[in-house]
Protein backbone atom coordinates (compact mmCIF):
# COMPACT_ATOMS: atom_id res chain seq x y z
CA UNK A 1 0.00 0.00 0.00
CA UNK A 2 1.62 3.06 -0.95
CA UNK A 3 0.37 6.18 1.51
CA UNK A 4 -2.19 7.99 -0.39
CA UNK A 5 -4.17 4.69 -0.39
CA UNK A 6 -5.24 6.04 2.88
CA UNK A 7 -8.95 7.43 1.46
CA UNK A 8 -8.78 10.74 3.25
CA UNK A 9 -5.74 11.62 1.39
CA UNK A 10 -7.53 11.64 -2.31
CA UNK A 11 -9.82 13.94 -4.02
CA UNK A 12 -11.61 11.39 -5.93
CA UNK A 13 -15.21 11.02 -4.46
CA UNK A 14 -15.90 7.76 -6.35
CA UNK A 15 -12.18 5.98 -4.31
CA UNK A 16 -13.77 7.51 -1.15
CA UNK A 17 -17.17 5.91 -1.64
CA UNK A 18 -15.66 3.29 -2.80
CA UNK A 19 -14.13 3.23 0.72
CA UNK A 20 -17.28 2.74 2.49
CA UNK A 21 -19.20 0.61 0.19
CA UNK A 22 -17.10 -1.00 -2.29
CA UNK A 23 -17.98 -4.39 -1.45
CA UNK A 24 -20.75 -6.80 -2.86
CA UNK A 25 -22.02 -7.33 1.14
CA UNK A 26 -22.15 -4.58 1.94
CA UNK A 27 -24.35 -3.35 -1.29
CA UNK A 28 -26.24 -6.10 -0.82
CA UNK A 29 -27.13 -5.37 3.10
CA UNK A 30 -28.33 -1.82 1.32
CA UNK A 31 -30.29 -3.05 -1.22
CA UNK A 32 -32.08 -5.28 1.78
CA UNK A 33 -32.49 -2.21 3.26
CA UNK A 34 -34.01 -0.56 1.07
CA UNK A 35 -36.69 -3.19 -0.05
CA UNK A 36 -37.69 -3.05 3.97
CA UNK A 37 -35.83 -5.43 5.40
CA UNK A 38 -34.58 -4.31 8.58
CA UNK A 39 -33.69 -7.25 10.70
CA UNK A 40 -30.07 -9.39 11.33
CA UNK A 41 -31.59 -12.61 11.48
CA UNK A 42 -33.35 -11.62 8.00
CA UNK A 43 -31.07 -9.63 6.55
CA UNK A 44 -28.39 -12.56 6.39
CA UNK A 45 -31.35 -14.51 5.09
CA UNK A 46 -31.77 -13.04 1.97
CA UNK A 47 -27.47 -11.57 1.69
CA UNK A 48 -26.26 -15.12 2.45
CA UNK A 49 -23.63 -13.68 4.59
CA UNK A 50 -22.44 -15.11 7.92
CA UNK A 51 -23.10 -13.39 11.04
CA UNK A 52 -19.56 -12.51 11.43
CA UNK A 53 -19.39 -10.68 8.08
CA UNK A 54 -22.77 -9.53 8.32
CA UNK A 55 -22.13 -7.97 12.36
CA UNK A 56 -19.08 -6.46 10.59
CA UNK A 57 -21.08 -4.73 7.54
CA UNK A 58 -23.17 -3.47 9.58
CA UNK A 59 -20.72 -1.91 12.37
CA UNK A 60 -19.05 -0.45 9.13
CA UNK A 61 -22.31 0.96 7.70
CA UNK A 62 -23.19 2.56 11.04
CA UNK A 63 -19.68 3.99 11.65
CA UNK A 64 -19.88 5.69 8.15
CA UNK A 65 -23.10 7.07 9.45
CA UNK A 66 -25.31 5.37 6.68
CA UNK A 67 -27.60 3.41 9.15
CA UNK A 68 -28.62 3.86 12.30
CA UNK A 69 -29.67 1.11 15.08
CA UNK A 70 -33.03 1.71 16.52
CA UNK A 71 -34.94 -0.71 18.90
CA UNK A 72 -38.05 -2.58 17.96
CA UNK A 73 -38.48 -4.55 21.23
CA UNK A 74 -37.00 -4.25 24.77
CA UNK A 75 -37.56 -7.38 26.48
CA UNK A 76 -35.35 -9.19 25.63
CA UNK A 77 -33.80 -5.78 23.55
CA UNK A 78 -33.61 -5.83 20.04
CA UNK A 79 -32.51 -3.87 17.12
CA UNK A 80 -33.15 -3.34 13.71
CA UNK A 81 -31.75 -0.96 11.23
CA UNK A 82 -32.58 2.08 9.70
CA UNK A 83 -31.19 4.25 6.44
CA UNK A 84 -29.98 7.76 7.60
CA UNK A 85 -30.58 10.46 5.03
CA UNK A 86 -26.32 9.64 4.03
CA UNK A 87 -27.94 6.11 3.34
CA UNK A 88 -31.20 7.33 1.78
CA UNK A 89 -28.92 9.66 -0.42
CA UNK A 90 -27.15 6.33 -1.31
CA UNK A 91 -30.69 5.22 -3.79
CA UNK A 92 -29.08 6.63 -6.84
CA UNK A 93 -26.32 4.18 -6.87
CA UNK A 94 -28.57 1.07 -6.32
CA UNK A 95 -31.03 2.05 -9.32
CA UNK A 96 -27.91 3.14 -11.14
CA UNK A 97 -26.29 -0.62 -10.45
CA UNK A 98 -30.24 -2.14 -10.59
CA UNK A 99 -30.18 -0.40 -14.68
CA UNK A 100 -26.96 -2.08 -15.48
CA UNK A 101 -27.42 -5.18 -14.06
CA UNK A 102 -30.80 -5.62 -15.51
CA UNK A 103 -29.11 -5.00 -18.93
CA UNK A 104 -25.87 -6.92 -18.49
CA UNK A 105 -25.93 -9.45 -16.36
CA UNK A 106 -29.36 -11.11 -16.97
CA UNK A 107 -30.29 -13.30 -19.68
CA UNK A 108 -32.35 -11.55 -21.92
CA UNK A 109 -35.43 -13.97 -21.26
CA UNK A 110 -35.31 -13.37 -17.64
CA UNK A 111 -37.57 -9.72 -16.46
CA UNK A 112 -37.27 -7.71 -14.39
CA UNK A 113 -36.81 -8.74 -10.57
CA UNK A 114 -38.41 -5.56 -9.15
CA UNK A 115 -41.19 -3.25 -11.01
CA UNK A 116 -42.03 -0.29 -9.91
CA UNK A 117 -44.98 2.80 -10.28
CA UNK A 118 -43.40 6.08 -10.03
CA UNK A 119 -46.42 7.70 -7.64
CA UNK A 120 -45.99 11.54 -8.72
CA UNK A 121 -46.92 10.43 -12.24
CA UNK A 122 -48.06 6.41 -11.99
CA UNK A 123 -46.48 5.15 -14.99
CA UNK A 124 -43.42 2.58 -14.30
CA UNK A 125 -40.37 4.44 -14.38
CA UNK A 126 -38.31 2.09 -16.60
CA UNK A 127 -34.55 1.06 -15.61
CA UNK A 128 -32.48 3.77 -14.63
CA UNK A 129 -32.34 6.99 -12.13
CA UNK A 130 -34.77 9.29 -13.59
CA UNK A 131 -38.80 7.89 -14.77
CA UNK A 132 -38.60 7.32 -18.12
CA UNK A 133 -42.46 8.55 -18.24
CA UNK A 134 -42.08 11.93 -16.41
CA UNK A 135 -38.36 12.62 -16.59
CA UNK A 136 -37.99 13.50 -12.34
CA UNK A 137 -35.53 12.24 -10.77
CA UNK A 138 -36.41 8.70 -8.64
CA UNK A 139 -36.50 8.72 -5.46
CA UNK A 140 -37.29 5.42 -2.69
CA UNK A 141 -40.49 7.64 -0.99
CA UNK A 142 -42.03 8.06 -4.60
CA UNK A 143 -42.22 4.60 -5.73
CA UNK A 144 -44.29 1.45 -5.08
CA UNK A 145 -42.56 -1.85 -5.82
CA UNK A 146 -43.72 -5.34 -6.74
CA UNK A 147 -41.74 -8.09 -6.52
CA UNK A 148 -41.85 -10.08 -9.57
CA UNK A 149 -42.99 -14.16 -9.29
CA UNK A 150 -39.85 -15.58 -10.23
CA UNK A 151 -37.87 -12.74 -7.24
CA UNK A 152 -40.78 -13.39 -4.60
CA UNK A 153 -40.40 -17.25 -4.91
CA UNK A 154 -36.39 -16.96 -4.91
CA UNK A 155 -37.18 -15.01 -1.40
CA UNK A 156 -39.34 -16.83 0.02
CA UNK A 157 -37.14 -20.29 -0.73
CA UNK A 158 -34.30 -18.55 1.17
CA UNK A 159 -36.69 -17.74 3.92
CA UNK A 160 -37.91 -21.28 4.02
CA UNK A 161 -34.55 -22.95 3.84
CA UNK A 162 -33.28 -20.58 6.45
CA UNK A 163 -36.41 -21.83 8.87
CA UNK A 164 -35.88 -25.52 8.19
CA UNK A 165 -32.00 -25.45 8.98
CA UNK B 1 -21.97 -20.34 1.01
CA UNK B 2 -25.29 -21.44 0.38
CA UNK B 3 -26.42 -22.81 -2.87
CA UNK B 4 -28.08 -19.49 -3.90
CA UNK B 5 -24.96 -17.50 -3.74
CA UNK B 6 -23.99 -18.81 -7.15
CA UNK B 7 -25.11 -15.21 -8.87
CA UNK B 8 -26.67 -17.08 -12.14
CA UNK B 9 -29.02 -18.71 -9.04
CA UNK B 10 -30.51 -15.03 -8.27
CA UNK B 11 -33.28 -12.77 -10.15
CA UNK B 12 -32.09 -9.51 -8.49
CA UNK B 13 -29.78 -7.17 -10.94
CA UNK B 14 -27.75 -5.41 -8.03
CA UNK B 15 -26.63 -8.81 -6.40
CA UNK B 16 -25.57 -9.64 -10.16
CA UNK B 17 -24.24 -6.77 -10.94
CA UNK B 18 -21.97 -7.08 -7.52
CA UNK B 19 -20.65 -9.98 -8.46
CA UNK B 20 -19.19 -8.39 -11.19
CA UNK B 21 -17.89 -5.52 -9.92
CA UNK B 22 -18.72 -5.45 -6.22
CA UNK B 23 -14.86 -4.91 -5.12
CA UNK B 24 -13.17 -1.58 -5.05
CA UNK B 25 -10.47 -1.70 -7.17
CA UNK B 26 -12.61 -3.12 -9.93
CA UNK B 27 -14.59 0.42 -9.50
CA UNK B 28 -11.23 2.06 -9.44
CA UNK B 29 -10.02 0.52 -12.81
CA UNK B 30 -13.26 1.19 -14.33
CA UNK B 31 -12.63 5.43 -13.11
CA UNK B 32 -9.85 5.47 -14.88
CA UNK B 33 -11.08 3.76 -18.45
CA UNK B 34 -13.69 6.98 -18.26
CA UNK B 35 -10.97 9.36 -17.18
CA UNK B 36 -9.11 8.33 -20.01
CA UNK B 37 -6.27 6.23 -18.72
CA UNK B 38 -5.91 3.15 -20.75
CA UNK B 39 -2.44 1.78 -20.48
CA UNK B 40 -1.37 -0.65 -17.79
CA UNK B 41 0.90 1.40 -15.45
CA UNK B 42 -0.73 4.42 -15.41
CA UNK B 43 -3.63 2.56 -14.31
CA UNK B 44 -1.87 0.56 -11.74
CA UNK B 45 -0.24 3.73 -10.50
CA UNK B 46 -3.42 5.93 -10.27
CA UNK B 47 -5.88 3.21 -8.67
CA UNK B 48 -2.67 2.00 -6.14
CA UNK B 49 -3.28 -0.97 -7.20
CA UNK B 50 -0.82 -4.02 -7.24
CA UNK B 51 0.15 -5.50 -10.47
CA UNK B 52 -1.17 -8.51 -10.17
CA UNK B 53 -3.91 -7.61 -8.30
CA UNK B 54 -4.54 -4.92 -11.41
CA UNK B 55 -4.00 -8.07 -13.96
CA UNK B 56 -6.47 -10.52 -11.95
CA UNK B 57 -8.68 -6.98 -12.33
CA UNK B 58 -8.36 -6.53 -15.95
CA UNK B 59 -9.05 -10.40 -16.80
CA UNK B 60 -11.97 -10.62 -14.75
CA UNK B 61 -13.39 -7.03 -16.40
CA UNK B 62 -11.94 -8.51 -20.07
CA UNK B 63 -14.32 -11.93 -18.96
CA UNK B 64 -17.28 -9.97 -18.34
CA UNK B 65 -17.52 -7.95 -21.25
CA UNK B 66 -16.79 -4.40 -20.07
CA UNK B 67 -13.71 -4.13 -21.75
CA UNK B 68 -11.07 -4.97 -24.82
CA UNK B 69 -7.59 -4.91 -25.05
CA UNK B 70 -6.70 -3.03 -27.92
CA UNK B 71 -2.71 -2.85 -29.37
CA UNK B 72 -1.06 0.10 -29.67
CA UNK B 73 2.03 -1.13 -30.24
CA UNK B 74 3.24 -3.76 -32.48
CA UNK B 75 7.25 -3.47 -31.17
CA UNK B 76 6.94 -4.67 -28.48
CA UNK B 77 3.55 -6.16 -28.65
CA UNK B 78 1.46 -3.82 -26.29
CA UNK B 79 -2.37 -3.04 -25.22
CA UNK B 80 -4.17 -0.62 -24.09
CA UNK B 81 -7.84 -0.66 -22.37
CA UNK B 82 -10.88 0.16 -23.93
CA UNK B 83 -14.38 -0.18 -22.39
CA UNK B 84 -17.03 -1.98 -24.64
CA UNK B 85 -20.75 -0.80 -24.62
CA UNK B 86 -21.55 -2.52 -21.70
CA UNK B 87 -18.36 -1.14 -19.89
CA UNK B 88 -19.44 2.23 -20.81
CA UNK B 89 -23.00 1.48 -19.73
CA UNK B 90 -21.82 1.49 -16.37
CA UNK B 91 -21.32 5.37 -16.69
CA UNK B 92 -24.35 6.17 -14.18
CA UNK B 93 -22.71 4.36 -11.48
CA UNK B 94 -19.51 5.97 -11.59
CA UNK B 95 -21.69 9.59 -11.40
CA UNK B 96 -23.95 8.04 -8.93
CA UNK B 97 -21.06 7.07 -6.43
CA UNK B 98 -19.34 10.34 -7.02
CA UNK B 99 -22.34 12.40 -6.29
CA UNK B 100 -22.58 10.32 -3.39
CA UNK B 101 -19.06 10.61 -2.65
CA UNK B 102 -18.52 14.19 -2.90
CA UNK B 103 -21.87 15.34 -1.07
CA UNK B 104 -20.83 12.25 1.81
CA UNK B 105 -17.55 11.42 2.15
CA UNK B 106 -15.61 14.24 2.08
CA UNK B 107 -15.01 17.29 4.39
CA UNK B 108 -17.19 20.02 3.69
CA UNK B 109 -14.47 22.44 3.05
CA UNK B 110 -12.91 20.63 -0.06
CA UNK B 111 -14.47 21.19 -3.25
CA UNK B 112 -15.18 18.96 -6.06
CA UNK B 113 -12.28 16.94 -7.91
CA UNK B 114 -13.54 17.12 -11.30
CA UNK B 115 -15.57 19.56 -12.55
CA UNK B 116 -17.64 18.98 -16.07
CA UNK B 117 -19.15 21.26 -18.91
CA UNK B 118 -22.30 19.47 -20.27
CA UNK B 119 -22.03 19.70 -24.38
CA UNK B 120 -25.30 19.53 -25.33
CA UNK B 121 -26.30 22.48 -23.11
CA UNK B 122 -23.18 24.18 -22.61
CA UNK B 123 -23.15 24.11 -18.53
CA UNK B 124 -22.06 22.53 -15.30
CA UNK B 125 -24.44 19.11 -15.09
CA UNK B 126 -23.48 19.51 -11.23
CA UNK B 127 -23.68 16.02 -9.30
CA UNK B 128 -25.99 13.35 -10.47
CA UNK B 129 -26.61 11.10 -13.16
CA UNK B 130 -28.81 14.05 -14.67
CA UNK B 131 -27.44 17.58 -16.14
CA UNK B 132 -29.19 20.04 -13.62
CA UNK B 133 -29.25 22.75 -16.25
CA UNK B 134 -31.14 20.89 -19.25
CA UNK B 135 -32.24 17.74 -17.57
CA UNK B 136 -31.03 15.43 -19.93
CA UNK B 137 -29.51 11.99 -18.29
CA UNK B 138 -25.58 12.14 -18.61
CA UNK B 139 -23.71 10.42 -21.37
CA UNK B 140 -19.40 10.55 -20.82
CA UNK B 141 -18.97 11.54 -24.48
CA UNK B 142 -21.48 14.06 -23.82
CA UNK B 143 -19.45 15.85 -20.94
CA UNK B 144 -15.77 17.86 -21.30
CA UNK B 145 -14.29 17.19 -17.80
CA UNK B 146 -11.39 19.68 -16.06
CA UNK B 147 -9.67 18.64 -13.02
CA UNK B 148 -9.09 20.50 -10.41
CA UNK B 149 -6.24 21.71 -9.40
CA UNK B 150 -5.81 19.88 -6.18
CA UNK B 151 -6.97 16.69 -7.72
CA UNK B 152 -4.38 17.06 -10.88
CA UNK B 153 -1.92 17.66 -8.21
CA UNK B 154 -2.21 14.44 -6.35
CA UNK B 155 -2.39 12.53 -9.45
CA UNK B 156 0.40 14.05 -10.60
CA UNK B 157 2.46 13.61 -7.28
CA UNK B 158 1.36 9.51 -7.86
CA UNK B 159 2.96 9.93 -11.68
CA UNK B 160 6.11 11.35 -10.08
CA UNK B 161 5.91 9.24 -7.64
CA UNK B 162 6.33 6.46 -9.73
CA UNK B 163 8.87 7.31 -12.30
CA UNK B 164 11.22 7.75 -9.10
CA UNK B 165 10.98 4.91 -7.58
Amino acid sequence: MSAWSEVDDTECPVARAQSVVGERWTVLVIRELFMGNSRFDDIQIQTGATPQMLAARLKKLEAAGLIERRPYSTRPLRHEYVLTEMGMDFYPVILALRAWGEKWCKPRKKGVAVRYIHIPCGKDPGLGTVCRSCGLELKRADLVSKITPDYAREREGRAAQAKSA
